[in-house]
């Protein structure tokens, strides 16, 4: 263990109840160009933060890069599914199912662990039936079935593809490292909650890696058009990355091309604007997902007139009780807001870029 | 809205992933004795915080107070789950029906509205049976029905029994001022999940008046013995506060008699050590209850030596992902340790005092 002493990162998000901020969610976030220029610092975004599930769609390049997806004539959805944290609903089990019967294999081969499904639909099928989840109710499923199909093509041994030093784990740490510029510490590494290796390594680095990943600038082409390969299947199959009425399937439904987002476990969230030519990546300090989900709300809104539309419930930030009733409101901390009101205007970077 | 700057609270627990602290919870805490000495303070203990259920024991006293409890011959299981954060499994439902029906009342008189059980189990049996969630089933209705007891008994009308201007509301508002030693301002208050009023107090207000109900002293007699007959009945009946498996169970099942715990939504957690005449007061800044009741843990154990045995899990720490593999560890962060270690040790109190 090492123990860090946490810097004090700004407050990101504030949560109303009645006259008075009840909790807040401090954070760090980190706005870059393709070249490493940040655009915004908010709170530290130097100190290495483990990526968890936001960097799915990095790790499934070589399903794409490789030929595999090719081969095996992957849909858009089997891709999408590859690149997401999903809800375990009949439609995530199907394509995944369908993924790994492309790459002749079945769930067995799944290392990635059981959990109940996000859906509560889901949850409830598999209730009634008496069942209990399977690894490929697995929010995980779909990146474990293209890691697979992955080494299938590969010719890998599909035993193993889950440790830091099968091939396929040094390939994709090597893409990581690549795309966001930095070299990895391979002792700076902890275990997923599927069972993969998670690298710490700076928003800045991450935020840089997503402004390559939308816009393929400083990729070779290979890389370039396969992570456009997989954002478009995201953008056409927007259910299959996260769920009905989940944050990333909103944006990626109502900002298809203009925003890239996928969460993390642990309050991380990173974003690719490809027509901005930029990335974002946030962590909120104590690991809330409705602290993450709302900055980042923020900064979309900001750079992206059009995500004010989509994002308006998040943005309003209401917050009901059981009975319906209004009780509070989640909104951007002060710091966050006058960090953004410095931001350049998305209007005038398409006017001047 | 009166937006406030959070002043930057000490790290009260790291979250530790592999090497590195992944995420941590900052908060506050306060020891008190019966007459407000404050024995520990950590981060800001004067900023007022909405106590949420984690004084229901306070707002519980009426029910005793009034007489109702004994007109009403309510059982030890009736009283501890009108202090409850129940789960509602079978048996909190059917402690609430029968504390509703010795009044006169039913369920429908319920205002707290319906959530899903937190129980699995309970969840999983209204699933398969196609049923929805009722009033009944959340987790604050055995307060609620103390309440309408209590209201009933007064010859209050039941209806509007949740209102801030409501008498049974007015009388529970004067007791927590009264033991709590502080004035409360009517309008630094929020409206709770269950539509009941929150007042907002500070924590150092809150230990105190959990050190007076722990011990009665500084209280009226009467408000003192109710105070003490609520918490034999949690200590007599502890799943009924929450349920199997939750924190406040495994303490009042494991330290009956020492520690009286009850946790609140948004990270509030207030406990009384009737035998060391101290009562705790903690609140985590963003809300986290796996902050709030590891925070708990260490104080607990560093006050009462028994509580490293009942509370040996909580304090290992140990963080497993979803194949069982272990991942983390929830530990104590720098400020916390350093301030446990300066304070006067249980023994050392037992002995002097």
């Amino acid at each position: 263990m090492m123990p860090e002493a946490a810097s004090s990162n700004p407050v990101l998000v504030d949560v109303f109840r009645g006259p008075r901020v009840e909790s807040c969610h401090r954070g760090a976030i980190a706005i870059s160009d393709t070249e490493g220029h940040l655009v915004l610092t908010l709170g530290d975004v130097a100190r290495p933060v483990y990526p968890r599930s936001a960097i799915k769609a990095l790790q499934a390049i070589p399903l794409v890069e490789s030929g595999a997806a090719d081969a095996f004539d992957l849909s858009a959805e089997e891709l999408a599914v590859a690149c997401a944290s999903h809800s375990g609903d009949q439609v995530h089990v199907d394509a995944v199912a369908s993924l790994l019967a492309k790459a002749g294999l079945d769930e067995s081969y799944l290392a990635c662990g059981a959990h109940w499904p996000m859906s509560d639909v889901a949850t409830q099928a598999l209730l009634v039936a008496a069942k209990r989840p399977r690894a490929i109710h697995n929010n995980c499923s779909g990146k474990h079935a293209g890691m697979l199909a992955a080494a299938v093509y590969l010719g890998l041994d599909p035993r193993g593809y889950e440790t830091p030093d099968h091939p396929l784990q040094v390939m994709i740490a090597r893409i990581l490292s690549d795309t966001c510029g930095v070299s990895l510490d391979p002792t700076d590494m902890g275990v997923d909650g599927c069972s993969l290796p998670t690298y710490a390594l700076p928003l800045s680095a991450l935020a840089q890696g997503f402004a390559r990943l939308g816009t393929g600038a400083g990729l070779p082409s290979e890389r370039a058009r396969s992570g456009q390969r997989l954002m478009e299947a995201c953008f056409a199959a927007p259910v299959l990355v996260a769920g009905d009425g989940r944050f990333d399937t909103i944006v990626l439904r109502g900002l298809a091309g203009a925003a890239f987002t996928k969460g993390g476990a642990e309050g991380v969230h990173c974003a690719a604007l490809p027509e901005l030519g930029l990335g974002i990546a946030l962590k909120i300090d104590d690991g809330a997902k409705r602290g993450a989900e709302r900055a980042l709300s923020e900064v979309l809104a900001a750079l992206l007139p059009k995500a004010w539309a989509v994002l308006a419930n998040e943005l309003e930030g209401e917050l009901h009780n059981w009975r319906g009733r209004l009780v509070g409101r989640m909104a951007a901390g002060e710091d966050l807001k006058r960090a953004l009101r410095a931001l350049p205007r998305a209007g005038a970077r398409a006017a001047t870029g």
